[in-house]
C-alpha cells in the first residue's frame, strides 16, 4: 500500500490568512526552523494507480498537482478514484467541491454527513450534473468494506470506519435529533489486501477501548496533532476554546495516553498553526520525536 | 487605486486536476511556452493598506498568502475588508468558505445571490459563528456606492454594479421564478477617489448598450477570456457546450465587437485551461496582442 500525505495542517493553513502569531509570522519571513503545510489530506493506493483520498480538504487542487501520480493519464481522467469523508468539517470537505468537473467518483460517508452535505448544501448539486458522475455511498462502522471505484471496481483497498464521540460542525442546521449521534467524526482504517493496516485519526477528542483496540493492530498511526496543550489558543490569541472543547486531545496529553502503543509508524497530524511542534527547533518538537513518533510533513510518501 | 490580479484562470486552474488536454499537459511537463494559473481573483486598494476583493475564488488562501500586502499585521488581523460577489459560481464564492476563521469582513453581492448562498447552503452560517464577523450587504445595480468595512469604515473605494443577462449556477435549487433574472452575474466597476476606474467583466454571454457604454469610461479592463473559440471545448475534449452555452463570449469574437472601445490598458482573464491564448508562442496569443489587449497572469500589480 503506498500513502501519500498530500497536507498535514488543521483547518486555516499553516500559516494561516489572518493569523499572526509567532510561527506564522516567522514562516513567512523564511525564519522558522520548520515547513509551511497545507490543509490535512491523505491518498492511499493498492496498486500506485488507483488512489482513494481520506478527506477533500479546501487545498486539494494544489495537492493534487503537486503528487505526480495523481496526474490524469487521458484527455479527461484521474487516478483518483474516491474519497472517504471522516466528517463534515469543512477542512475535511470542501475539496469535494473542487472535484466538479464531470469526473466519475464515489464518495463514502456517514449517513448523517451525506445528509448534511446533500440536503443543507445545494453546491454539492455540481458533483451530479451527469452521468455517470459521483456516487455517494452510505458506509457503516463494524465491518472492513472494500473500496469501489464509481464503476464498481474493487481497488483492492478496504477500509473500516470507527465513529467517535465527537461532535457536529457549528454551521449544520439540521435537528441533531435527526442526526445518528455518534456519526459526527470517525477515525478511518485502511487495509491493503496483505492486511497492512493505516489509522487514521485526525481529530479525537478521547480515547475509548474500542478506538484504542483498533490503533493498536496499526502499521502506520496518523494522529490528532492539531494543539500541543489544551489551553494553547487561550495562550496565543488570548481568547478562544480549549483543544477538548474543540474535540481535539492535546499532543502532550497523547504522548501519554498512547505512550504504550506498539505500532511501527506513529506521527502527529492536521497541526495547528499555533502548535509549538511545528517549530523543529522548540523543546514540544524533541519531546514528540523522543517518544517516538513523527510531525507529518506535506508531500510526504510512506509504503507499507 | 491598487489592483493585484491574483488568479487568472477559469474555474479548475490552469492545469486543470482531471485535465490532460495539451496545454495541460504541456505545463505539467515543463515544456510550454505560457505560464500555470489559480483561478481568477482581483485584490484592489484605494491606499494599500485595506483590501477589497473581487470574488472569492477556490485558490483564496494561497493566493492571500502569496502576496505580502495582503498578510496580517497583527495576532489577528487581515488587510482584507470585504468581498464583492459577481455571481454565485464555484469558482467565483467557494473562497468565503476558507475566510471562516472569525474575521470581521463584509460581503456585498446581489440579492438572489446572498439568498443562494445563505439559505441553500448551511456552510456560510460559518462565516457568521460570533460576532463581529461577516456583514452581508446586497447590492444594486444603478449607482456607485462606497465600499465600506464590516464597521462601516469608507475604504475610499467605489463600486457599480451592472447586472447581465446570465444564467444562475446549475446547481442552484431555489425555483428561478423567485430569484431575479437579472441578478445571475453581473459586472463589476471600482472607482478610486480620482476617478480611475476599473472594469472587471470575467463571465458575459453578449455586450448590451449599457455594458458598452460603462467599459467605454474605464480605465483598466479585465475581460472574459474564458475561450478562444465557440467550439474549443467541443474540439478538445470531444465533447461540451459552446463557449456561448456556458455564457462567454469567446475571445476571437470579443477582439471584433471590442475592437473600438479607447480603454488605456485591457487584458483578458478567467482563461479556461483549454484556451490557445495561454500558450504564448500561439498565433491566438500573437492576435491578442498584436490588437493592442494583454493576456492577465497571476501576480500581476498594476496601479491606477
Amino acid at each position: 500500500m503506498r500513502i501519500q500525505i498530500l497536507g498535514s495542517a488543521a483547518g486555516g493553513r499553516f500559516p494561516q490568512w489572518n493569523c499572526g502569531c509567532g510561527n506564522c509570522v516567522a514562516v513567512r519571513e523564511g525564519k522558522f526552523s520548520g515547513k509551511a503545510r497545507t490543509q490535512a489530506q491523505l491518498a492511499l493506493s493498492a496498486d500506485g494507480s488507483t488512489w482513494f483520498l481520506a478527506g477533500a480538504s479546501p487545498d486539494l487542487a494544489s495537492q493534487i498537482e503537486s503528487s505526480p501520480a495523481l496526474h490524469p493519464r487521458a484527455l479527461r481522467h484521474s487516478p483518483v478514484a474516491g474519497v472517504v469523508l471522516g466528517s463534515a468539517d469543512l477542512d475535511h470537505v470542501v475539496g469535494l467541491l473542487l472535484l466538479r468537473e464531470l469526473q466519475p467518483l464515489r464518495v463514502y460517508a456517514a449517513p448523517s454527513i451525506l445528509r448534511i452535505l446533500r440536503e443543507e448544501n445545494s453546491m454539492f448539486g455540481m458533483l451530479n450534473r451527469v452521468e455517470p458522475q459521483v456516487v455517494w455511498t452510505s458506509m457503516n462502522s463494524g465491518a472492513l468494506f472494500p473500496l469501489l471505484s464509481a464503476d464498481g471496481k474493487d481497488s483492492r483497498l478496504r477500509c473500516e470506519v470507527c465513529y467517535l464521540s465527537g461532535r457536529y460542525p457549528k454551521y449544520v442546521k439540521t435537528n441533531t435529533a435527526d442526526l445518528a449521534r455518534d456519526e459526527a467524526t470517525a477515525a478511518l482504517f485502511f487495509e491493503s489486501a496483505s492486511g497492512k493496516r493505516v489509522a487514521y485519526v485526525p481529530a479525537v477528542g478521547s480515547l475509548s477501548d474500542t478506538l484504542l483496540a483498533k490503533i493498536h493492530r496499526a502499521d502506520l498511526l496518523l494522529f490528532d496533532g492539531t494543539f500541543w496543550s489544551d489551553d494553547e489558543l487561550l495562550r496565543v490569541q488570548g481568547s478562544g476554546e480549549t483543544a477538548h472543547q474543540m474535540g481535539h486531545i492535546p499532543v502532550e496529553e497523547s504522548l501519554r495516553l498512547l505512550r504504550s502503543i506498539k505500532v511501527e509508524r506513529k506521527m502527529f497530524v492536521h497541526l495547528n498553526s499555533t502548535n509549538p511542534i511545528l517549530n523543529e527547533a522548540s523543546p514540544e518538537h524533541q519531546a514528540v520525536r523522543q517518544a517516538g513518533w513523527e510531525v507529518a510533513e506535506d508531500n510526504w510518501q510512506l509504503e507499507l
